[in-house]
């Protein structure tokens, strides 16, 4: 393949030995599948010219921007081309005064937030990724994070994207300015559909100023009931919190050893974050410790000091790796429902966790009612990998019925590609393959995901 | 066509005579098309039934809202259908613990409102329609208002859309949860695509609390530039007014004889509202005082009563009688540009209204950047009316270049379909072509609108 890609890349824009489509072939679901040639292009027609001449010759190309993903959305699974963003990472443009920046996809989430810091702005999204993630990768998948429940996802934060189509087309949707009314909104359409419609040249992005000050809040509650009517309660106001987290009673379970907590086995924590000047976060912690009290409250902690408020954090962030040594295999879904329904949710958690004994973890982001639902399975232990996957789709069956989604900010990819049917039926899969065949008639695109 | 749908409508849900024909005939552009017949469908199933028969008859179906768009948008140019949605426009669901109703598009924007405010909650788009217009047209045009500023467009605030294709199969995208990464995103492409790629069956709108108080400002400049500068000013902060508006030094001499104003040829109003508890209105008054003042300021005044409110509003509200009485059928574009762009094109429009010797005023949602350019010709005056579209080319054509759209919030429609071309270029323009190929591939849907 080599010979396609030359007459516009330089040698070492070019990596086909064994140790780097090894690096290139894998993301964090762990799932590796290897490409013929890894690109590494640093302009947009150096990315046009590469569509083009997959096209021409019919090589399946996968844009891929720091693997991250947690569903195996950028593994090449039929080989071919990978594109890697990481050289085409530019800022385009930065307009503080209108609130925008213009910058190519190869920038890391982290690079643009210290971008935009210097002009005290920063863009919503804060993936758990986002030190490493690119925002290419963020818009794919419309990624989001726990500040999204007040500052928005990959998709609300996003004003225009330009794009190439698979067939080399440039066309760019949206502009500079807050409100448009003209045409089909192809940026939004392009967000969220993991690299099978075009591959984003650049994007305008929609950026807020930094909150003075934010106060973090720790919230204990005795059992699943109480903390589900909290967590409407407090989201039942004008006020919205930067962010509201859960721990359920088996993750504090899990970290209990490492923090201060009141006894019971059936006990649950929030941890709330407000932000805006002294004034505002004063009569913000008014306004939840209001709407958070109810019969079940054991605890209400408000962080007063920097150490106290990492205190809290640490709670939450104590949790990943202790799940990892447990299981480092775990199933983690980040499923989502209408957050009058989430105490429903996590009672069904709990009745499939006893049926299928397999010890189930949730955690999340609360306020959206979106759970990263953990499933700790040894994958040495065939028997329970084949409970698991009976579990697990017992579990996406239960969110669908109570109005939910599959995915709150992970996508689709390839781990749950098979689920996809469930949730949107014949006629909604069977226009996404249309409008796909519109974008990349010759199916070049990312082939192979989504749409099995 | 009686017989077409004679079979599944009763005979009073369809309209053949003269007046019913013409009174569906026009919009708010005042341009008219008669259909050859009226549907008033009252389910999803008649209106379901109706696309199949228009396509099997291959008859032009175009769905009419309550007809306030100034673009021609649901004008039936090739005649057939109108399909009238004010008899479907029952609430489906609503759900204030979860902050989201789910509604039929036949239902008008204030009755909805009216539902929601039972509940203290409220939809965030208020085009000036809004006592008469329907969701289903603010969604087909992502129609916006004043106090999108803050509450965002129907675009931004819809969580999930069902519709009906061109070729009669139903599909849901999006859930009623706040955030989503799942399939591509149909819910905001069909939303703004003006009734060209489906029929809206339902959507799930996403609600905000209403605030407990909002308050009114009022701020006059000495000229142009130092109005810009304040608009700047007063959006580079945390705050997020709920309005702000302006009026150009030519809208201000038109109400000057019905307003207290200080004298100055050149001065130029904004008209700022901030909402909030008592506290927030406070801090934010202080805010907006900061930002506010320049070299340019002459007046700051806060409304300290109802009264003294309406006093400002009466301001903004009396100058479209006055415009309408000087010219009745002025040409009234909604053209957007990046905030920091907007002194540059106010001074440009005073260019051209010298250069073509029109009187243009202007006025709108300046923390948009949308201004509602005015030209005020009679049309019977033909030299002045061959002028004004000679100036209206070189308007668009000034906002283009500084990076903005030609419609903010009205669309496209028929009127300004000519001048798409011009910002979307012909890639574009070629996938919309081709994407409305897939979802009504008979092109039965408005055909004739947007896409010439």
């Amino acid at each position: 393949l080599y010979d396609v890609f030359s007459g516009f890349c330089r040698a070492e824009q070019i990596l086909q030995d064994e140790a780097n489509l090894l690096a290139y072939s894998y993301d964090n679901s762990r799932i590796s599948f290897k490409p013929q040639i890894v690109l590494l292009p640093e302009t947009e027609e150096e990315i046009v010219k590469t569509v083009l001449a997959c096209k021409n010759s019919k090589i399946p190309l996968t844009v891929r921007g720091r693997g991250t993903a947690t569903t195996g959305a950028a593994l090449p699974t039929e080989g071919g081309v990978v594109l890697s963003t990481e050289r085409f990472n530019k800022v385009i443009d930065f307009c503080p005064a209108s609130k925008y920046i213009v910058v190519e996809p190869g920038i890391t989430n982290q690079h643009l937030q210290d971008i935009c810091k210097e002009q005290n702005l920063f863009w919503g999204p804060n993936p758990s990724s986002m030190g490493f993630s690119s925002v290419g990768g963020n818009l794919a998948c419309n990624s989001a994070g726990s500040r999204s429940l007040k500052y928005g996802a990959a998709r609300d934060k996003t004003l225009a994207v330009r794009f190439v189509t698979g067939e080399g087309k440039i066309i760019t949707s949206g502009k500079a300015v807050s409100k448009q009314a003209v045409g089909f909104d192809f940026a939004r359409l392009i967000i969220g559909s993991e690299g099978m419609l075009g591959i984003i040249l650049n994007a305008t992005l929609k950026l807020d100023f930094l909150p003075e000050q934010t106060t973090t809040i720790r919230v204990i509650y005795k059992d699943t009931r109480s903390a589900g009517d909290a967590i409407i309660s407090i989201m039942q106001q004008t006020l919205i919190p930067t962010s509201l987290e859960f721990l359920d009673r088996h993750s504090v379970a899990l970290i209990r050893d490492d923090v201060d907590l009141p006894p019971g086995d059936e006990i649950l924590m929030l941890i709330i974050e407000v932000d805006g000047d002294a004034a505002a976060i004063k009569h913000a912690i008014d306004q939840v410790n209001k709407a958070a009290r109810n019969s079940g409250l054991l605890e209400f902690m408000v962080a007063d000091s920097k150490p106290a408020k990492q205190k809290i954090w640490q709670a939450r962030k104590a949790l990943s790796p202790k799940l990892r040594k447990i299981a480092p295999k775990k199933i983690n879904e980040d499923v989502v429902v209408p957050i009058d329904k989430l105490a429903t949710l996590l009672v069904g958690l709990d009745r499939l966790r006893a049926k299928y004994a397999i010890n189930i973890v949730n955690f999340g982001h609360a306020g959206n009612g979106n759970i990263h639902v953990n499933l700790l399975v040894d994958p040495d232990d065939e028997k329970r990998v084949a409970r698991a996957a009976k579990c697990l789709d017992e579990i996406f069956k239960l969110v669908l019925k109570l109005g939910g989604s599959i995915s709150g900010e992970h996508g689709i990819g390839l781990v749950k590609r098979d689920f996809l049917p469930l949730e949107l039926g014949d006629n909604n899969l069977e226009l996404m393959r249309k409008v796909k065949s519109q974008f990349d008639p010759d199916n070049i695109l990312n082939p192979g995901k989504l749409l099995a």
